[in-house]
């Protein structure tokens, strides 16, 4: 668990696309971002107010989160001297990147010196348990994808902000680093050993009261040959009641796999309905999200009607339109 | 990889269920079995030569394989003094056990002054990649259950000993603790980190000649909540040309999950082969292995003719009639 609130650290980020871990926490956990630290040649900025360490400590920040891609792979000299007096400012420190905190000797040894955390979302801190697929109380909602990176986390974050705004309770559950930083807490599930990958997502999502949902970040997607093991963990540990089918249109191969080509969103349905049913009898798919970012607004909106009148379900894509209707189908049932 | 031929250790076994490792060892690679080393009280017994340490040297052994559950999950003083005297002999050491081997630091102390290789087999010893799912020449076949602990492993055994016998080209690829033991290598796919799980299993599966079947040993069921993403990480990695249904008639919930009733073999297929599609559009189901160890053997017979007429496939008992109906059904596709 990464103590809140944070100060985001740009670095010297090279364009505002380097930084979007930190906006993503920014877009959808603003309480948490207190402000920006951004060194000489920074070039993205999130309209956070700039502050230098002890301003961020005055203003209440607990944790440095690195909301920043290294180029290279390696955390430059330039980075360790701000990460280093971060942690004797009383900073933890927390970071998504594959060059880990805690692989770095002068870090570590700052760290402990100081009685700081280094929390590297990546690795799991957790001993998950395996899955025993007991009914849990509460409801779960999974966005499941045709590919990878299709807008599965951003459909969860909308449908947990929307539910929220209107007064409903509700939990993003994050399963990825960039999920992971945004909320502060969550589960990595790329890197659980096998054996235990349903078990950390029934451990994400435990008993809870009657009328709460867990939004639960999807991974992977059952069509795509290196990751559909994570996404059947997903299925099958989180128990979904619910399910989201998300698709981007425009894409003609699976991301990675130039020699696969997507499948259709009722492909989709038809394979991930009777897998989570094994887990949860219940198990509906109530609607359908477009990441329409590569489409006119024109083309968007005749697509997504299009696809509503074939499937018979609310298709929407959230960023465009909100994620409104997605939360009433929810409601529903 | 595991150098072989093997000296059987059996401790102090309280009974021949005990030694089940080393009598798959015995069973499907005698010759990887020069003898068997019993301790005092030892009450399992392969039938095969006792030899002591240096007898077994003389023998050409390499390795002593630890091929019995230990009692309480820990490593005995008296095995840890044989263990010890192997290593000192000149023996590499093997285990499946949950206490590993590395974990000790004397074995690790008396190893490395020896020059001699401890092989923990639950601990994966590769960096796998991740999965590519590019097609690969060759042929696979998988196995695939309605629960965990149906008779996959036994149902490629006995497949790949079929076909060697009949002098056609095939390999047993383990992926768990025991087949990785009887073989001297594979994939501890439980232990395997989420991302690099279908990767892994493509790693052990690679191009071969286009007359060669890979057997892979499944893992978990799809039906299996607690493990169903590795089983689906061996459907997208492996991607099998040839699906054997695998069926425990008498059990009446899943292994594990009491909650959980086994699907039937149709509800298996229908799930089973779409995926399997994903990665192998050519995959078929060829036939089904039904473990009727607590049948009579009339009941039995009965069960696998309902089956057969009923799904229209082949249906035995390898361990009851051999698995040669079952090689045919390969050898026909």
């Amino acid at each position: 668990m990464i103590q809140t609130p944070y100060l985001l650290f740009l670095g010297d980020a090279p364009d505002q696309l380097a930084a979007k871990v930190a906006q993503g926490i920014k877009d959808w956990r603003p309480e948490n971002a207190v402000g920006q630290f951004r060194m000489e040649g920074c070039k993205a900025d999130l309209g956070l107010e700039d502050m230098d360490l002890v301003e961020a400590r005055e203003a209440g920040a607990k944790t440095l989160v690195i909301g920043v891609a290294n180029r290279g792979g390696v955390i430059s000299p330039e980075w360790k001297k701000v990460l280093v007096m971060a942690l004797e400012e009383g900073f933890d420190l927390a970071s998504g990147l594959h060059n880990l905190l805690r692989d770095e000797p002068d870090l570590v040894a700052v760290a402990e010196a100081c009685g700081r955390e280094l929390h590297d979302v990546r690795v799991p801190e957790v001993k998950y348990p395996i899955a025993n697929g007991k009914k849990r109380t509460g409801k779960r909602c999974l966005a499941v994808g045709t590919d990878c990176s299709v807008g599965k986390m951003y459909t969860a974050l909308a449908m947990d902000a929307e539910m929220k705004k209107r007064g409903l309770k509700s939990s993003f559950r994050a399963t990825g680093q960039t999920g992971i930083l945004i909320t502060g807490d969550g589960v990595p599930l790329d890197a659980v050993i096998a054996d235990f990958m349903a078990g950390s997502i029934e451990w994400l999502t435990p008993d809870n009261d009657n009328d709460h949902w867990d939004m639960i970040e999807g991974q992977g997607s059952l069509f795509h040959v290196s990751y559909s093991g994570v996404t059947m963990a997903l299925i099958h540990g989180g128990q979904p009641d619910a399910l989201i089918l998300c698709h981007e249109p425009t894409r003609e191969t699976m991301r990675g796999l130039p020699e696969y080509t997507l499948p259709t969103l009722e492909e989709l349905r038809d394979m991930a309905l009777p897998l989570a049913k094994v887990a949860n009898p219940a198990c509906q798919v109530v609607g359908i999200s477009i990441n329409t970012q590569h489409m006119s607004e024109e083309d968007a909106l005749s697509y997504l009607a299009e696809v509503e009148k074939r499937i018979g379900l609310p298709a929407v894509d959230p960023f465009r339109q909100g994620a409104g209707r997605l939360v009433e189908a929810l409601d529903a049932i």
